[in-house]
C-alpha cells in the first residue's frame, strides 16, 4: 500500500512514524506546511501529485478543518484511491458526500480515529451492527471538558482559571469554544448516531449546550446532592425515532462515567442481545489517533470496505419524547423557570421532568440575553 | 453457512434463536441432552450425525467441560469444518492442540465469547496487534465474584449468606469453587495471554488466590482505607518476561474497577501506542454471550481466520519480578509474616512489598494447614 498523507503535524507525524516501521505499507508523498527531514524528498507541491501519482492507492488526511480537506478528499476519491481520515469535523459535515463518492469510485472510506480517538468505538458499532440492533450510545466524548470538570471537581477550582490550566497543558485551544460550547462533542455524537443507527443525520439538530458558564459553585452544589458534573452526549433509537443531545449532566457516584479521569473519554452502546458496552481510552493525542487512522489502513488492506452507513437514508433529530428534570442555576428568576421548578435549593432549582428542546430553547435565549445561567440534567 | 449446534442450554438456545432471524446461517443439526419442539427434527443422535453430514460447514460448541467437548471439537475441525466455542475451560485447556488442528486442516478456530461473555475482548486484542504491541492487560473477569464483592462492599453483607443469594439468584453454581477459588478466571487470563502476547501459557503456572476467605471485616478494614476489594486478574510482558497472577486487590476509590456493579466484567490492555483500553460489558448470560458466538460467525464467513496466536511459541509464567505489598488478615501470627509486615493495623497487617509468588506459597500453606487468614495486593 501506497499512501498519500495530506497534512504532517501531530497526528501526521504519529502515523508516518507508526508507518515507517512496517512492511506493509509506505507514506511516499507528504503535503506539509512545514519541510523537515522527515518529510525530504516526499514532499507534493500539491493535491494534483498525489491524486496523480499512480502509484499512490491511499490518501490518509489529518489536516483538520472541513476546507480544503473536503476538496482534497474528494479528489484522491475520485482518482480511485482510498481514504481514510482522523477528522471528525470534515466527517460530521460531509459524511453523506464522501461515502457517495467512495462507493461510486468503488474504493474504501473510513474515519475511526475522528470519534473516540485511541478508543477502537465506530469499528465496534459496525462489528456490532452485524449481528445486533443497536438501540442507544452516548458518553463523554471529549477529554478537553473531561479534564476541565474532573479539575474543578477534584480541586475545587473555577472554571476559568481550569481552562487557562489546560490550554498550557495543550488539552484546550486557544479559541476553546468547539470544546467548551459542545460542538466537537455534536459532531462525534452525528457520526456516532450515523454509523450506529445506519442513517444520516444533520448536526445541526442536535441540542447542544456546554460548560462555558459553570462555576465552582455549580460543582459544589452538585457535589452536595452525591453528583459529580460531567459533559454528556446522549442518543436513542426507538420506534423509529432518533433523539440525540449534548448537555452537562449531573452523574450519580455509581455511574462509571463520572469515575472518568483527566482528559479520557468513555463511550458506550446498548444493544438488544449485547446490552450495556463500555469503552475507555485517550481521546487524542499523537500516538493514540495515529494508531486508528494505521488500524484503518490494515481494514482497507484486509478488503474491509467500511461503509459505516449502508443506504444512507435521511432521518430527523427528534427529542420531542424526551424528558428530563434539570438542574438550574439562574441569576434571574423568570415565569418560565418558575413554571417548571419542583424543588427550590439554595442557590438552585430542580425542576419537573421537560421537554430537552424546550429547556434548550430557554437556556439558549437566556444566554442571549446575558443572564448568568447553568443548567445540566439529572 | 451451515451449523451443527453442540449443546441446546442457556447459550445455545440463544445461539439457535439469533440465528433463526438471519438468512446467512442456518443451525440443521442440533446434539442435546433435552429434545422439546425448539430442536425436533434437526437433532443429532451422535458428533458422527454431525460431522459426517457434508451440508454442514461449521460446528458451534456451547457444550461446556472439557471432556466431551475436545473429542467433538478435534472431530469437527479433522472433518474440515470450522469451529466456534464460548467453552473457556475447553479453550485454556487445548488451546495449542485445537489451534493446530484447524490450521491443519484449512478451517477457522474462534472463541470470543470464552472471554468476557457479550465483551468483544479478544477480537479487539487481535485488532491491536495488527498495529500495536500490547505490554499489559487485566481486570475483572467473573461475575459471579464481582456480584459477591459488590454486594459485600454495598450492603456490609458476610460472604456466605452473599454467596447464597447469588446461587438464588443464578450468578453462581452450586459448586461455586470455579468462580469463588479463582479458576474460572485464571483460565481467562491464560487466554487473554496467549492472544494478547502470542505465546502458549500454562494456566496451572499462573499463582491463583481467590476470595472464599473474605469477610465482612476485610471489606470493612479496606473501606476505611479508602479502598475496594475486588477479584483481580493481571498480566504483562516486560523484556520478553510474562508474569500473570489471579488474587484480591484493594482498589483505590479512582480505579474505574472498582466502580464495576453487579455481576459485570471489566477487562483492559495496554498498547504502546494505543495506551490503556478498557472495554465493559455483560460477562455472562444468554444472549450476551451467544451474541458473541454469532459475531464470530459472521468473522468465518468473511473469511477472518481466527489464529489468534501464530506461531504459537512456548513461555513460562515468571512472577519472580513483581514485588507487591499485601493486606493480611490472619488469625495466627507467625515468623514469615512478621518478617515482612511493614505495619500492623487492627486486626490485620500491611505487608512491604514482596514476591508476588513467595506469598501465593505462603498462602497455600496456611490455608492448607487450617489458618483463618485471607490476603490481597494493594
Amino acid at each position: 500500500m501506497n499512501i498519500g498523507l495530506l497534512g504532517h503535524g501531530t497526528i501526521g507525524i504519529g502515523v508516518d512514524r507508526i508507518i515507517k516501521k512496517r512492511n506493509d505499507m509506505k507514506v511516499t508523498r507528504v503535503m506539509s506546511l512545514v519541510v523537515d527531514d522527515e518529510i525530504k524528498g516526499r514532499l507534493a507541491e500539491t493535491i494534483d501529485d498525489i491524486v496523480n501519482d499512480p502509484e499512490i492507492d491511499t490518501v490518509v488526511e489529518v489536516m483538520g478543518g472541513v476546507h480544503p480537506a473536503f476538496e482534497f478528499v474528494s479528489a484522491a476519491l475520485k482518482h480511485g484511491k482510498n481514504a481514510v481520515t482522523a477528522n471528525k469535523a470534515l466527517v460530521a459535515a460531509c459524511y453523506e458526500e464522501l461515502l457517495a463518492l467512495a462507493e461510486e469510485n468503488h474504493v474504501s472510506f473510513r474515519c475511526t480515529a475522528a470519534v473516540g480517538g485511541s478508543i477502537p468505538w465506530l469499528v465496534n458499532i459496525e462489528r456490532a451492527n452485524r449481528v445486533d440492533r443497536i438501540e442507544a450510545l452516548g458518553g463523554i466524548m471529549n477529554g478537553t471538558t473531561n479534564f476541565i470538570m474532573s479539575a474543578m471537581t477534584n480541586e475545587g477550582a473555577d472554571f476559568s482559571e481550569t481552562l487557562k490550566k489546560a490550554q498550557e497543558l495543550g488539552y484546550a485551544e486557544k479559541d476553546p469554544s468547539a470544546d467548551i460550547d459542545g460542538p466537537d462533542v455534536r459532531r462525534k455524537l452525528n457520526i456516532s448516531v450515523n454509523a450506529a443507527f445506519g442513517v444520516i443525520t444533520s448536526e445541526d439538530e442536535i441540542p447542544t449546550y456546554g460548560i462555558r458558564s459553570v462555576t465552582a459553585a455549580d460543582v459544589r452544589n452538585a457535589s452536595s446532592m452525591g453528583r459529580t458534573i460531567k459533559l454528556i452526549a446522549s442518543a436513542e433509537m426507538k420506534d423509529g425515532v432518533i433523539s440525540a443531545v449534548v448537555e452537562p449532566t449531573l452523574l450519580t457516584s455509581d455511574d462509571l462515567k463520572a469515575a472518568i479521569p483527566s482528559n479520557f473519554n468513555l463511550v458506550w452502546y446498548r444493544g438488544a442481545y449485547c446490552g450495556e458496552q463500555c469503552f475507555t481510552g485517550q481521546g487524542a493525542g499523537r500516538f493514540p489517533t495515529a494508531y486508528n487512522v494505521v488500524e484503518d489502513l490494515v481494514d482497507i488492506q484486509a478488503q474491509h470496505p467500511g461503509f459505516y452507513t449502508e443506504g444512507r437514508k435521511h432521518a430527523s433529530i427528534d427529542n420531542s419524547n424526551v424528558l428530563r428534570s434539570y438542574y438550574v442555576r439562574s441569576a434571574a428568576s423568570d415565569e418560565y423557570l418558575a413554571s417548571v421548578t419542583e424543588t427550590v435549593c439554595d442557590g438552585y432549582v430542580i425542576t419537573k421532568p421537560v421537554r430537552v428542546s424546550e429547556m434548550h430553547e430557554y437556556l439558549k435565549k437566556q444566554t442571549e440575553n446575558g443572564n448568568d445561567i447553568f443548567a445540566a440534567s439529572l
